[in-house]
């Protein structure tokens, strides 16, 4: 990742860590457990933003580069990789 | 939550948090796309693991105690939140 | 369930049922996998809406009324159940 | 889709349809709502998995093909319908 995408992405994951850090000061302090199952869960959700913005990014530079090289089996290779592992 | 269930928890969550951290510095030193995908899945793997172990104990000890109580409309309440937000 | 939600979930399950097998004739009838994939995923995110409405209305008549009879053990391995098979 | 994988799809989609039907019928009979959930899961879960079987085929046919006859820009843009609708 390269430029702005690699930025955005970086400060998003920054948050994301924050995020949980939180997460667990709340589970010293003992706070109520359905606020942090939601507090939980929305770090899940971020992460599987940057997941997906992560993917695209990936399609639209490795994954055309690869295809442009003519090695459309490690570019199947890899896509069956990730459905193995349920990236979306 | 208390005693064992809460160490672990702890335990998992500052896993999950330097298993991230990790990720963050992949991306910082443009480690290959699918290796960072795979590292993010696999903590988001993690957090909804830790988030099975809260609610399982969340039901065990505070809505098992709050349905003793007669709260029956909160627990449906809370429990409505946790579809909502699709927590399992 | 019973009256106009039970009327309602019946209507959707008719539904899919329809859609289900206009996407097994699309594959007999050798049409273009993508397209397919995109029905199918339409069915799936259908099901999913049934089950939360089946799930939701359990919430409130039956699990209620286990609630009120003091059942909170049945209730909670319920839950549990629930849990277990990602049912949300 | 051909062959053997074609053969074993229609298959699965027929058992998914009855066991569908056997939902819908289950909910007209006034069935434990419990129990209707955990068979509308099992048939999401069995379409979930004829999804993956079209998906890997496609992969392995189709878009291969695609790829081989320099459409990068077409896969590509197929791949990501597929993110945008959660097909995995």
């Amino acid at each position: 990742m390269q430029g702005p995408k690699k930025e955005d992405t970086l400060r998003r994951l920054k948050t994301a860590v924050g995020h949980l850090k939180a997460v667990e000061r709340m589970v010293e302090a003992d706070k109520y457990c359905a606020d942090v199952l939601l507090q939980l869960q929305a770090v899940i959700a971020s992460l599987e933003k940057i997941s997906s913005i992560i993917l695209e990014n990936h399609l639209e530079t490795c994954l055309r580069a690869a295809m442009r090289r003519g090695e459309e089996e490690e570019v199947i290779a890899e896509l069956k990789t990730f459905m193995k592992y349920k990236i979306k």
